[in-house]
Protein backbone atom coordinates (compact mmCIF):
# COMPACT_ATOMS: atom_id res chain seq x y z
CA UNK A 1 0.00 0.00 0.00
CA UNK A 2 1.12 3.33 -0.30
CA UNK A 3 -0.35 6.94 1.69
CA UNK A 4 0.31 10.32 -0.20
CA UNK A 5 -1.53 13.51 0.52
CA UNK A 6 -1.60 17.12 -1.26
CA UNK A 7 -2.60 20.02 0.24
CA UNK A 8 -3.71 23.48 -1.93
CA UNK A 9 -3.84 26.21 0.95
CA UNK A 10 -4.36 29.76 0.31
CA UNK A 11 -0.06 30.41 0.97
CA UNK A 12 0.76 27.40 -0.67
CA UNK A 13 1.18 23.92 -0.85
CA UNK A 14 1.96 20.74 1.08
CA UNK A 15 2.99 17.35 -0.36
CA UNK A 16 3.57 14.16 1.51
CA UNK A 17 4.38 10.20 0.59
CA UNK A 18 5.30 7.72 2.68
CA UNK A 19 8.00 4.73 1.24
CA UNK A 20 6.82 1.28 1.94
CA UNK A 21 5.98 -0.94 -1.16
CA UNK A 22 5.33 -4.14 -0.96
CA UNK A 23 5.48 -7.14 -3.19
CA UNK A 24 3.03 -9.43 -0.97
CA UNK A 25 3.20 -9.37 3.33
CA UNK A 26 6.80 -11.32 3.26
CA UNK A 27 8.26 -9.06 0.49
CA UNK A 28 8.75 -5.22 1.96
CA UNK A 29 10.50 -2.66 0.64
CA UNK A 30 11.09 1.30 1.16
CA UNK A 31 11.08 3.57 -2.18
CA UNK A 32 10.69 7.20 -2.39
CA UNK A 33 7.34 8.58 -3.99
CA UNK A 34 7.77 11.87 -4.42
CA UNK A 35 9.58 13.30 -7.13
CA UNK A 36 10.22 17.01 -7.34
CA UNK A 37 11.10 19.06 -10.53
CA UNK A 38 12.49 22.64 -9.63
CA UNK A 39 13.08 25.46 -11.48
CA UNK A 40 13.94 28.23 -8.84
CA UNK A 41 12.14 31.57 -10.55
CA UNK A 42 10.07 29.47 -12.72
CA UNK A 43 8.63 26.35 -11.27
CA UNK A 44 7.88 23.71 -8.47
CA UNK A 45 6.18 20.54 -9.79
CA UNK A 46 5.89 17.58 -7.36
CA UNK A 47 4.43 14.51 -8.27
CA UNK A 48 3.52 11.82 -5.41
CA UNK A 49 3.03 7.97 -6.53
CA UNK A 50 1.42 4.91 -6.07
CA UNK A 51 0.41 1.88 -7.93
CA UNK A 52 2.54 -0.93 -9.07
CA UNK A 53 6.39 0.73 -8.28
CA UNK A 54 7.65 -0.75 -11.78
CA UNK A 55 4.84 0.96 -13.37
CA UNK A 56 5.20 4.79 -11.04
CA UNK A 57 8.74 4.58 -11.75
CA UNK A 58 8.57 4.01 -15.83
CA UNK A 59 6.16 6.68 -15.74
CA UNK A 60 8.56 8.76 -13.89
CA UNK A 61 11.76 7.77 -15.86
CA UNK A 62 10.02 8.62 -18.73
CA UNK A 63 8.66 11.94 -17.64
CA UNK A 64 12.80 13.04 -16.87
CA UNK A 65 14.03 11.23 -20.28
CA UNK A 66 11.64 13.41 -21.91
CA UNK A 67 12.94 16.30 -19.84
CA UNK A 68 15.95 16.10 -21.81
CA UNK A 69 14.61 17.22 -24.83
CA UNK A 70 13.71 20.82 -25.01
CA UNK A 71 12.67 20.11 -28.58
CA UNK A 72 9.66 17.92 -27.18
CA UNK A 73 6.49 18.93 -24.71
CA UNK A 74 8.30 17.98 -21.41
CA UNK A 75 7.60 19.12 -17.91
CA UNK A 76 10.51 21.88 -17.98
CA UNK A 77 8.80 23.52 -20.39
CA UNK A 78 5.23 23.23 -20.21
CA UNK A 79 3.42 26.35 -19.56
CA UNK A 80 0.60 25.21 -17.22
CA UNK A 81 0.09 22.62 -14.23
CA UNK A 82 -3.03 21.13 -16.74
CA UNK A 83 -0.54 20.82 -19.27
CA UNK A 84 1.88 19.10 -17.18
CA UNK A 85 -1.16 17.00 -15.71
CA UNK A 86 -1.43 15.75 -19.37
CA UNK A 87 1.56 15.21 -20.19
CA UNK A 88 1.88 12.74 -16.60
CA UNK A 89 -1.32 11.12 -18.42
CA UNK A 90 0.34 10.91 -21.45
CA UNK A 91 3.25 9.06 -19.74
CA UNK A 92 0.99 6.93 -17.90
CA UNK A 93 -1.12 5.62 -21.07
CA UNK A 94 2.57 4.86 -22.28
CA UNK A 95 3.27 2.55 -19.61
CA UNK A 96 0.06 1.40 -19.75
CA UNK A 97 0.16 0.61 -23.29
CA UNK A 98 3.38 -1.91 -23.03
CA UNK A 99 2.90 -3.62 -19.79
CA UNK A 100 -0.39 -3.46 -19.63
CA UNK A 101 -1.87 -6.60 -21.50
CA UNK A 102 0.92 -8.85 -19.85
CA UNK A 103 0.21 -7.68 -16.20
CA UNK A 104 -3.36 -8.17 -16.98
CA UNK A 105 -2.53 -12.03 -17.96
CA UNK A 106 -0.86 -12.13 -14.61
CA UNK A 107 -4.38 -10.69 -12.66
CA UNK A 108 -2.21 -7.83 -12.17
CA UNK A 109 -2.91 -5.23 -14.09
CA UNK A 110 -1.01 -2.01 -14.78
CA UNK A 111 -2.08 0.19 -11.62
CA UNK A 112 -0.40 3.67 -11.32
CA UNK A 113 -1.90 7.15 -9.86
CA UNK A 114 -0.62 10.36 -8.46
CA UNK A 115 -0.70 13.48 -6.95
CA UNK A 116 0.47 16.14 -8.98
CA UNK A 117 0.95 19.68 -7.84
CA UNK A 118 2.78 22.98 -8.31
CA UNK A 119 3.58 26.31 -9.38
CA UNK A 120 4.53 27.35 -12.79
CA UNK A 121 5.40 31.32 -13.40
CA UNK A 122 2.30 33.14 -14.36
CA UNK A 123 -0.34 30.92 -12.64
CA UNK A 124 -1.53 30.15 -9.27
CA UNK A 125 -0.45 27.11 -7.76
CA UNK A 126 -2.75 24.16 -8.48
CA UNK A 127 -3.46 20.61 -7.02
CA UNK A 128 -4.27 17.49 -9.57
CA UNK A 129 -5.13 14.11 -8.56
CA UNK A 130 -4.91 11.43 -11.67
CA UNK A 131 -6.56 8.14 -11.71
CA UNK A 132 -5.29 4.73 -13.09
CA UNK A 133 -7.05 5.63 -16.41
CA UNK A 134 -5.26 8.46 -16.95
CA UNK A 135 -8.06 11.05 -16.34
CA UNK A 136 -7.68 13.70 -13.55
CA UNK A 137 -9.46 16.09 -11.30
CA UNK A 138 -8.10 19.36 -10.13
CA UNK A 139 -8.82 20.94 -6.56
CA UNK A 140 -10.53 23.66 -5.33
CA UNK A 141 -12.23 25.68 -2.41
CA UNK A 142 -14.65 23.10 -1.15
CA UNK A 143 -12.07 20.18 -1.48
CA UNK A 144 -8.84 21.36 -0.98
CA UNK A 145 -7.02 18.07 -0.59
CA UNK A 146 -6.26 14.66 -2.65
CA UNK A 147 -5.32 11.34 -0.92
CA UNK A 148 -4.34 8.19 -2.56
CA UNK A 149 -3.67 4.56 -1.29
CA UNK A 150 -4.54 4.06 2.32
CA UNK A 151 -6.61 7.10 2.10
CA UNK A 152 -9.02 6.00 5.00
CA UNK A 153 -7.62 5.93 8.61
CA UNK A 154 -5.69 9.51 8.55
CA UNK A 155 -8.98 11.69 6.48
CA UNK A 156 -11.49 12.47 9.71
CA UNK A 157 -8.26 14.31 10.93
CA UNK A 158 -7.72 16.49 7.45
CA UNK A 159 -11.44 17.19 7.57
CA UNK A 160 -11.45 18.52 11.12
CA UNK A 161 -8.34 21.18 10.41
CA UNK A 162 -7.43 21.68 7.22
CA UNK A 163 -9.54 24.34 5.02
CA UNK A 164 -8.02 26.65 2.49
CA UNK A 165 -6.79 29.64 4.94
CA UNK A 166 -4.77 26.94 7.30
CA UNK A 167 -1.31 27.92 7.34
CA UNK A 168 1.03 25.94 5.59
CA UNK A 169 2.59 24.85 8.65
CA UNK A 170 -0.39 23.64 10.45
CA UNK A 171 -1.39 21.79 7.59
CA UNK A 172 1.99 20.25 7.71
CA UNK A 173 1.79 19.44 10.79
CA UNK A 174 -2.31 17.79 10.32
CA UNK A 175 -0.66 15.82 7.19
CA UNK A 176 2.19 14.50 9.54
CA UNK A 177 -0.69 13.11 12.30
CA UNK A 178 -3.02 11.67 9.48
CA UNK A 179 0.14 9.97 8.56
CA UNK A 180 0.63 8.68 12.05
CA UNK A 181 -3.07 7.43 12.07
CA UNK A 182 -2.60 5.66 9.05
CA UNK A 183 0.89 3.37 9.95
CA UNK A 184 -0.87 2.82 13.07
CA UNK A 185 -3.32 0.67 11.74
CA UNK A 186 -1.95 -0.18 8.23
CA UNK A 187 1.65 -1.69 8.10
CA UNK A 188 1.71 -1.54 4.63
CA UNK A 189 2.25 2.24 4.79
CA UNK A 190 5.45 2.90 6.51
CA UNK A 191 8.45 5.74 7.01
CA UNK A 192 10.75 7.44 6.14
CA UNK A 193 7.91 10.46 5.07
CA UNK A 194 9.21 12.82 2.68
CA UNK A 195 7.27 16.00 3.44
CA UNK A 196 7.54 19.85 1.10
CA UNK A 197 5.66 22.57 2.12
CA UNK A 198 5.76 25.18 -1.08
CA UNK A 199 5.01 28.83 -0.32
CA UNK A 200 2.84 30.73 -2.61
CA UNK A 201 5.31 32.40 -5.81
CA UNK A 202 8.24 31.29 -4.01
CA UNK A 203 8.61 29.14 -6.86
CA UNK A 204 11.63 27.36 -5.15
CA UNK A 205 11.15 24.69 -2.67
CA UNK A 206 12.69 26.07 0.95
CA UNK A 207 11.14 23.57 2.94
CA UNK A 208 11.75 20.07 2.64
CA UNK A 209 11.97 17.34 5.26
CA UNK A 210 12.53 13.93 5.12
CA UNK A 211 10.88 12.00 8.90
CA UNK A 212 13.13 8.01 9.42
CA UNK A 213 11.67 5.77 11.77
CA UNK A 214 12.32 7.20 15.18
CA UNK A 215 12.40 11.41 14.24
CA UNK A 216 11.73 12.70 17.74
CA UNK A 217 9.18 15.36 16.30
CA UNK A 218 7.63 12.95 14.40
CA UNK A 219 6.98 10.61 17.34
CA UNK A 220 6.53 13.83 19.81
CA UNK A 221 3.80 14.72 17.77
CA UNK A 222 1.88 11.37 17.70
CA UNK A 223 2.12 11.21 21.30
CA UNK A 224 1.06 14.85 22.10
CA UNK A 225 -1.80 14.11 19.64
CA UNK A 226 -3.08 11.10 21.18
CA UNK A 227 -3.02 12.52 24.86
CA UNK A 228 -4.81 15.48 23.63
CA UNK A 229 -7.35 14.06 21.86
CA UNK A 230 -7.91 11.77 25.28
CA UNK A 231 -8.08 14.87 27.33
CA UNK A 232 -10.57 16.40 24.61
CA UNK A 233 -12.54 13.08 25.59
CA UNK A 234 -12.61 13.18 28.86
CA UNK A 235 -14.35 16.45 28.47
CA UNK A 236 -16.91 15.62 26.13
CA UNK A 237 -20.76 15.64 28.04
CA UNK A 238 -21.84 12.25 29.39
CA UNK A 239 -24.57 10.41 27.98
CA UNK A 240 -27.48 10.71 30.12
CA UNK A 241 -29.51 7.13 30.08
CA UNK B 1 -22.52 -0.01 4.01
CA UNK B 2 -23.17 -0.55 7.70
CA UNK B 3 -21.02 0.16 10.34
CA UNK B 4 -21.42 -2.03 13.44
CA UNK B 5 -18.93 -1.88 16.85
CA UNK B 6 -18.84 -4.43 19.32
CA UNK B 7 -16.54 -3.95 22.36
CA UNK B 8 -15.89 -5.92 25.16
CA UNK B 9 -14.70 -3.97 28.48
CA UNK B 10 -14.01 -4.93 31.90
CA UNK B 11 -16.88 -3.87 33.51
CA UNK B 12 -19.21 -5.07 30.33
CA UNK B 13 -20.16 -4.50 26.43
CA UNK B 14 -21.14 -1.91 24.35
CA UNK B 15 -22.63 -2.39 20.95
CA UNK B 16 -24.02 0.09 18.33
CA UNK B 17 -24.97 0.11 14.72
CA UNK B 18 -26.30 2.45 11.57
CA UNK B 19 -29.65 1.78 10.31
CA UNK B 20 -28.24 2.22 6.57
CA UNK B 21 -28.92 0.19 4.11
CA UNK B 22 -28.52 0.38 0.29
CA UNK B 23 -29.19 -1.65 -2.90
CA UNK B 24 -27.47 0.74 -5.22
CA UNK B 25 -26.72 4.71 -4.96
CA UNK B 26 -30.17 5.46 -6.31
CA UNK B 27 -31.86 3.35 -3.29
CA UNK B 28 -31.13 3.95 0.53
CA UNK B 29 -33.72 2.38 2.78
CA UNK B 30 -33.79 2.53 6.77
CA UNK B 31 -33.28 -1.00 8.79
CA UNK B 32 -32.37 -1.46 12.37
CA UNK B 33 -29.17 -3.65 12.30
CA UNK B 34 -29.20 -4.65 16.29
CA UNK B 35 -30.78 -8.15 17.19
CA UNK B 36 -31.51 -8.38 21.06
CA UNK B 37 -32.12 -11.90 22.69
CA UNK B 38 -32.68 -10.87 26.33
CA UNK B 39 -34.31 -12.92 29.29
CA UNK B 40 -33.49 -11.39 32.64
CA UNK B 41 -31.77 -12.81 35.52
CA UNK B 42 -30.38 -15.45 32.37
CA UNK B 43 -28.57 -14.45 29.15
CA UNK B 44 -28.62 -10.99 27.07
CA UNK B 45 -26.97 -11.50 23.69
CA UNK B 46 -27.11 -8.74 20.87
CA UNK B 47 -26.15 -9.25 17.38
CA UNK B 48 -25.30 -6.65 14.68
CA UNK B 49 -25.43 -7.25 11.33
CA UNK B 50 -23.83 -6.52 8.11
CA UNK B 51 -23.78 -7.28 4.83
CA UNK B 52 -26.91 -8.67 2.06
CA UNK B 53 -29.87 -7.50 3.67
CA UNK B 54 -31.52 -10.22 2.49
CA UNK B 55 -29.20 -12.70 4.20
CA UNK B 56 -28.88 -11.30 7.62
CA UNK B 57 -32.64 -10.76 7.70
CA UNK B 58 -32.94 -14.54 7.04
CA UNK B 59 -30.16 -15.59 9.50
CA UNK B 60 -32.04 -13.83 11.90
CA UNK B 61 -35.58 -14.92 11.33
CA UNK B 62 -33.72 -18.91 11.51
CA UNK B 63 -32.54 -18.17 15.26
CA UNK B 64 -35.85 -16.24 16.14
CA UNK B 65 -38.03 -19.49 14.56
CA UNK B 66 -35.65 -21.67 16.30
CA UNK B 67 -35.81 -20.17 19.73
CA UNK B 68 -39.78 -21.54 19.76
CA UNK B 69 -38.80 -24.92 19.53
CA UNK B 70 -37.30 -25.72 23.30
CA UNK B 71 -36.12 -29.25 22.23
CA UNK B 72 -33.73 -27.65 19.31
CA UNK B 73 -30.68 -26.10 20.32
CA UNK B 74 -31.65 -21.96 20.34
CA UNK B 75 -30.13 -19.13 21.59
CA UNK B 76 -32.54 -18.94 24.34
CA UNK B 77 -30.58 -22.63 25.66
CA UNK B 78 -27.01 -22.36 24.59
CA UNK B 79 -25.25 -22.60 27.65
CA UNK B 80 -22.41 -21.05 26.23
CA UNK B 81 -21.85 -17.68 23.64
CA UNK B 82 -19.67 -20.06 21.99
CA UNK B 83 -22.37 -21.97 21.53
CA UNK B 84 -24.18 -19.18 20.81
CA UNK B 85 -21.48 -18.07 18.14
CA UNK B 86 -21.95 -21.27 16.21
CA UNK B 87 -25.95 -21.46 15.95
CA UNK B 88 -25.14 -18.39 14.19
CA UNK B 89 -22.69 -19.43 12.19
CA UNK B 90 -24.64 -22.88 11.16
CA UNK B 91 -27.74 -20.37 10.27
CA UNK B 92 -25.56 -18.19 8.12
CA UNK B 93 -24.43 -21.54 6.49
CA UNK B 94 -28.33 -22.55 6.00
CA UNK B 95 -28.97 -19.38 4.23
CA UNK B 96 -25.79 -19.57 1.78
CA UNK B 97 -26.26 -22.79 0.81
CA UNK B 98 -30.47 -21.87 0.22
CA UNK B 99 -29.32 -18.56 -1.75
CA UNK B 100 -25.56 -18.77 -2.21
CA UNK B 101 -25.55 -20.06 -6.03
CA UNK B 102 -28.51 -18.10 -7.23
CA UNK B 103 -26.88 -14.55 -6.03
CA UNK B 104 -23.39 -15.62 -7.44
CA UNK B 105 -24.91 -16.03 -11.17
CA UNK B 106 -25.84 -12.32 -10.66
CA UNK B 107 -22.03 -11.50 -9.30
CA UNK B 108 -23.74 -10.49 -5.90
CA UNK B 109 -22.80 -13.50 -3.42
CA UNK B 110 -24.14 -14.05 0.08
CA UNK B 111 -22.83 -11.83 1.99
CA UNK B 112 -23.49 -11.39 5.85
CA UNK B 113 -21.20 -10.58 8.75
CA UNK B 114 -22.08 -9.95 12.26
CA UNK B 115 -20.55 -8.82 15.29
CA UNK B 116 -22.30 -11.33 18.04
CA UNK B 117 -21.77 -10.89 22.37
CA UNK B 118 -23.59 -10.66 25.62
CA UNK B 119 -23.46 -12.99 28.57
CA UNK B 120 -24.76 -16.04 29.31
CA UNK B 121 -25.35 -17.21 33.26
CA UNK B 122 -22.50 -18.84 34.81
CA UNK B 123 -19.97 -17.18 32.05
CA UNK B 124 -18.16 -13.75 31.95
CA UNK B 125 -19.32 -11.79 28.84
CA UNK B 126 -18.21 -12.84 25.47
CA UNK B 127 -17.60 -11.08 22.19
CA UNK B 128 -17.34 -12.56 18.74
CA UNK B 129 -17.05 -11.65 14.93
CA UNK B 130 -18.34 -13.98 12.72
CA UNK B 131 -17.00 -13.85 8.42
CA UNK B 132 -19.23 -13.86 6.10
CA UNK B 133 -17.39 -17.70 5.61
CA UNK B 134 -19.19 -18.64 8.97
CA UNK B 135 -16.03 -18.74 11.19
CA UNK B 136 -15.22 -16.54 13.86
CA UNK B 137 -12.74 -15.00 16.61
CA UNK B 138 -13.25 -14.09 19.71
CA UNK B 139 -12.31 -10.95 21.43
CA UNK B 140 -9.40 -10.68 23.62
CA UNK B 141 -7.82 -8.46 26.39
CA UNK B 142 -5.15 -7.18 23.07
CA UNK B 143 -8.23 -6.24 20.98
CA UNK B 144 -11.02 -5.79 23.05
CA UNK B 145 -13.45 -4.63 20.24
CA UNK B 146 -14.84 -5.42 16.52
CA UNK B 147 -16.05 -3.24 13.77
CA UNK B 148 -17.83 -4.79 10.75
CA UNK B 149 -19.07 -2.71 7.53
CA UNK B 150 -17.22 0.70 6.99
CA UNK B 151 -14.56 0.20 9.74
CA UNK B 152 -11.41 2.82 8.73
CA UNK B 153 -12.63 6.36 9.70
CA UNK B 154 -13.70 5.44 12.65
CA UNK B 155 -10.75 3.00 13.41
CA UNK B 156 -7.76 5.57 15.05
CA UNK B 157 -10.40 7.08 17.61
CA UNK B 158 -11.55 4.29 18.86
CA UNK B 159 -7.20 3.23 19.01
CA UNK B 160 -7.00 6.39 20.79
CA UNK B 161 -9.39 6.29 24.26
CA UNK B 162 -10.59 2.36 24.90
CA UNK B 163 -8.89 -0.29 26.50
CA UNK B 164 -10.08 -2.89 28.60
CA UNK B 165 -10.33 -0.99 31.55
CA UNK B 166 -12.37 2.51 29.58
CA UNK B 167 -15.75 2.91 31.72
CA UNK B 168 -18.50 1.74 29.84
CA UNK B 169 -19.85 5.43 29.68
CA UNK B 170 -16.56 6.89 28.13
CA UNK B 171 -16.47 3.58 25.61
CA UNK B 172 -20.16 4.43 24.59
CA UNK B 173 -19.25 8.48 23.90
CA UNK B 174 -15.97 7.05 21.98
CA UNK B 175 -18.17 4.77 20.04
CA UNK B 176 -20.64 7.26 19.44
CA UNK B 177 -17.82 9.73 17.89
CA UNK B 178 -16.50 6.91 15.95
CA UNK B 179 -19.98 7.41 14.00
CA UNK B 180 -19.59 10.54 13.56
CA UNK B 181 -16.67 10.50 11.94
CA UNK B 182 -17.69 7.49 9.74
CA UNK B 183 -20.76 9.32 8.54
CA UNK B 184 -19.33 12.38 7.66
CA UNK B 185 -17.10 10.43 5.24
CA UNK B 186 -19.24 7.92 3.92
CA UNK B 187 -22.59 8.43 3.06
CA UNK B 188 -23.75 5.00 3.03
CA UNK B 189 -23.58 4.91 6.87
CA UNK B 190 -26.33 6.78 8.31
CA UNK B 191 -28.61 7.23 11.39
CA UNK B 192 -30.18 6.48 13.68
CA UNK B 193 -27.72 4.62 15.23
CA UNK B 194 -28.72 1.89 18.00
CA UNK B 195 -26.68 1.54 21.40
CA UNK B 196 -26.42 -0.84 23.89
CA UNK B 197 -24.26 -0.84 27.23
CA UNK B 198 -24.34 -3.86 28.76
CA UNK B 199 -23.16 -3.98 32.46
CA UNK B 200 -21.17 -7.12 33.54
CA UNK B 201 -23.06 -9.32 35.70
CA UNK B 202 -26.15 -7.80 35.23
CA UNK B 203 -28.28 -10.23 32.92
CA UNK B 204 -30.60 -7.48 31.91
CA UNK B 205 -29.99 -4.47 29.06
CA UNK B 206 -30.84 -1.40 31.13
CA UNK B 207 -28.78 1.08 28.85
CA UNK B 208 -30.43 1.49 25.68
CA UNK B 209 -30.80 4.40 22.99
CA UNK B 210 -31.80 4.78 19.54
CA UNK B 211 -30.21 8.02 18.15
CA UNK B 212 -32.05 9.90 15.46
CA UNK B 213 -31.03 12.30 12.98
CA UNK B 214 -30.33 15.80 14.85
CA UNK B 215 -30.47 14.25 18.08
CA UNK B 216 -29.10 16.71 20.26
CA UNK B 217 -26.57 14.86 22.13
CA UNK B 218 -25.06 13.01 19.20
CA UNK B 219 -24.70 16.29 17.25
CA UNK B 220 -23.00 18.38 20.62
CA UNK B 221 -21.00 15.20 21.25
CA UNK B 222 -19.14 15.81 17.16
CA UNK B 223 -19.16 19.59 17.42
CA UNK B 224 -17.29 19.28 20.77
CA UNK B 225 -15.24 16.33 19.42
CA UNK B 226 -14.04 18.49 16.68
CA UNK B 227 -13.44 21.94 18.33
CA UNK B 228 -11.33 20.09 20.75
CA UNK B 229 -8.98 18.39 18.35
CA UNK B 230 -8.20 21.71 16.73
CA UNK B 231 -7.77 23.12 19.86
CA UNK B 232 -5.23 20.14 20.11
CA UNK B 233 -3.73 20.88 16.99
CA UNK B 234 -3.01 24.81 17.62
CA UNK B 235 -1.01 23.36 20.97
CA UNK B 236 1.23 20.60 19.32
CA UNK B 237 4.70 21.65 18.91
CA UNK B 238 5.66 23.73 15.28
CA UNK B 239 7.65 21.68 12.87
CA UNK B 240 11.17 23.14 12.61
CA UNK B 241 12.47 23.60 9.47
Amino acid sequence: MTYCVGVMLENGLVFASDSRTNAGIDNFASFCKMSLFERGGDRVIVLLSSGNLGGTQAVISILRQNGKHPDCPNLWNTESMFDAALLVSDAMRLVDKRDGEHLTKDNTGFYASFILGGQIRGEPPRLFRLYAEGNFIEAEDQTPYFQTGETKYGKPIIDWVITRSTSLNDAAKCVLVSFESTMRSNLSVGMPIDLICYKLDSLAVTMRRRFEPGDVYFTTLGKKWIAGTREVFTQLPALEW
